[in-house]
């Protein structure tokens, strides 16, 4: 029935390529852009384009940006010797949002993978090399994510760091804020009670 | 931080107008999207901009079209004494798959929600009692949905329709297909029995 508009056919085909948009979303978000204004259709176009068009990694630490170095990279007020390692530009804007970390960064663009085919040359780790030679750091915080393929990537880190010299150190496992021990899982709980602090 | 990346920023703005995109979700198409190839991201934006340039509504039904009248409408082989008015184009669609109606539609775009201020001039009405004017009908078979909404649309069409004496239908209340009863409302249990048939 849809074969009659293929305008609606291929949009939706688009938007499915889109992780965790099925056909049923797809169609869902095309019906309301057709209700909408024209003008609205063509402000989002233009932005699909714009962020490609502007948008590129900083030659640095390969967050996205527009302008290169990126505003992170050329802040002065940030403390150079401090590096903080993360899988994606996501990870780079929730410890940002923490407000609690005032060093640079290096983004990966993944993690190590060898089912999926991703290794040490997939990712951004020679770049994070050639900086640890070329920049006066003191500690390399990994902060990759807590999965079996983050763990991999800081293990991986910190072997090839450690001729060195400097401080590697990772996030800190534990308990989440605001949670109710009896629905944390029990390997989180044996991280937490292994990593036990005086109060 | 994302304020550095206005193009990034605007995306993700205009992506949370879509219903049931949140900040999160429109970063995370965002970032998907920073990934894919330009060529991607210009099939996606072209598709935008074609739904709007290429579709119009069908000057007779109402329903999405590219071509005026749409194919449902223009379709010789289809019953024209039968008429099923449906609220949404995704309604006529989810009618077309279950492939037992072959007769022809007319959309209203909406229902009747006073509270909403949707009343019977913001909907198709009119343009459906000049159909019935006009057209030779014989019976008017109101698919709308079963919601407070859709139902009193119904009542308000069926007293719009009876001075014209002809046939107006609703579609069956009662369980779905593949149901276990213990799991249906009482409710549609109720209707069930109400309209219970002899084998």
């Amino acid at each position: 029935m849809l074969d009659s508009i293929p305008s609606f056919t291929r949009l939706v085909a688009e938007l499915t390529k889109f992780p965790g948009i099925g056909r049923k979303t797809a169609a869902r978000l095309a019906f309301f852009l057709l209700r909408q204004p024209s003008a609205d259709a063509e402000a989002l176009a233009g932005a699909i384009l714009d962020l490609k068009r502007r948008t590129r990694f900083c030659s640095v630490c390969f967050h996205i940006t527009e302008a290169d170095p990126c505003s992170l990279c050329s802040d002065q007020t940030r403390e150079t010797r401090l590096l903080c390692v993360v899988e994606e530009p996501q990870d780079l804007l929730a410890i940002e949002r923490s407000h609690s970390f005032r060093g640079r960064y290096h983004v990966l663009h993944g993690a190590l993978s060898p089912l999926d085919g991703i290794g040490p040359n997939n990712l951004k780790i020679a770049q994070l090399i050639e900086r640890l030679n070329n920049e006066d750091i003191d500690e390399v915080l990994v902060a990759t994510n807590f999965t079996v393929e983050g763990d991999a990537t800081a293990l991986y880190l910190a072997r090839q760091i450690q001729p060195f010299g400097l401080r590697v150190t990772r996030l800190a496992y534990g308990i989440p804020m605001g949670s109710e021990l009896e629905y944390v899982d029990e390997a989180t709980v044996n991280r937490a009670i292994e990593g036990r602090r005086e109060i």
